[in-house]
């Protein structure tokens, strides 16, 4: 990580969960808990074995309330053997809500509503999809996880991530990485760039361009004054960080 | 659970691990962090669908820091739904300490010390096995996850397991369930025995006798004041239950 010499910095490590069925069957997920495919469960199992190779050991686990986020986590930290480390889970790190969006397949969406209206659901940072129905199977009104909640999202844009996630990582996660703690976050596509958002300075416009692959841990480094040291962060494997990313982009293709 | 009609109470679900990987080369195990087995993650699975079938849905987890507690847990909650429940890692929950025995193979144990002096080892309420070298590769001094430790064991008896994990228990969670949630607590057959001899007032030699099945979730439930209302607890699945506990008193067996 480019520290020899220099004081220990705290790390705070992106992961983005793997393949799920709903990836691989091409619906819209959300809120919707659907698990993770084999494939997935391999990407978590490499993601860990990078964060061994790397040195990278987490001290503490974030993760959202959704499986395919927790078992990412469950995976990847066995084959770090860290799975011993204490774990916080937070709805606030669950991915972006969908809305009416969640449980539809997301090229049938492209086709009926055109590129222009699928993009703006997906990638508008302010505009979130129409609301779903609170008693649609596909709502989570009423899910026992959500019950400190005042109320329970029926849809999100991505400003809405940020507006519920960015508050609880300075409150609870910043303090650690000044502390020089290795804290991993295993979340999911939006919430992930809300929060790289917010450390990278990134514009409401230009962040509908960036992708975060799947399974390949992030890192980014901090000073006790809570900068990061390394803008951008650094990917584990960039190679491979660089293929998963065109192929986030790709989504909603045939 | 027979409680109809009554007020809720808080439940304590015990479960044990199923079979490890030194569990099936009947090898000692103690802090040593050996793997479930295949067999070992299917008795995780089927204790999951026992709590979901029976309506048991834990509000917390605690684990030790043992890997075979941990995946047990995952597995189980996994399977009942209940995966995104907040969890505590404690190392007080961890497996009794085997000293020198850990990592030697238990029929070969036997036949060298005889049948004797393998069940005090095995049984004594107060007597430990001999240390294990703090520099032995079955040791667990310096290892990270005990940082926090005064000293790392190199030997326990099961009284010492009782005073480690029983005001743990007071402390952290006994006030849970007197306020009626239900706990689950995924550990290992020696720190539950040391936990139940706690819960049924066993007496230090009544408690060599009991054995607790893995993989199976057994039920206590308390009042309000912190009495447990079903003395001895209750099995989810009773007769596999008593299958079990008479295939790991047999343990030790060639």
């Amino acid at each position: 990580m480019g520290n020899n010499g220099r004081m220990a910095f705290g790390k705070l490590v992106l992961l983005r969960h793997g393949q799920s069925e709903w990836n691989a069957s091409n619906q819209f997920t959300g809120w919707v808990d659907v698990d993770l495919t084999p494939q997935g469960r391999e990407e978590a199992v490499r993601g860990g074995q990078l964060l061994a190779e790397a040195g990278v050991l987490p001290d503490v686990l974030y993760t959202s309330l959704l499986r395919r986020a927790i078992t990412t986590a469950n995976i990847a930290l066995d084959a770090a053997d860290r799975h011993w480390i204490p774990v916080v889970r937070d709805w606030r790190l669950n991915e972006r809500h969908y809305g009416k969006l969640q449980g539809l397949n997301k090229a049938e969406i492209k086709e009926e509503f055109g590129d222009e209206q699928f993009m703006l659901w997906r990638r508008s940072y302010d505009t979130p999809p129409p609301e779903i129905a609170a008693d649609d199977k596909y709502s989570q009104v009423g899910e026992a996880r959500y019950a400190d909640l005042d109320e329970v999202p029926l849809t999100e844009c991505l400003l809405d991530v940020v507006k519920r996630f960015i508050p609880y990582y300075e409150a609870e996660i910043l303090p650690l990485l000044t502390a020089g703690k290795t804290v991993l976050v295993a979340a999911h596509g939006n919430s992930l760039r809300a929060l790289v958002k917010h450390l990278d300075g990134i514009s409401d416009e230009a962040i509908s361009e960036l992708n975060i692959p799947t399974g390949i841990p992030l890192v980014y480094e901090f000073s006790e004054s809570g900068e990061v040291a390394n803008p951008g962060g650094t990917y584990l494997d960039p190679e491979a960080a660089a293929a998963g990313a065109a192929a986030v982009a790709n989504q909603g293709g045939k």
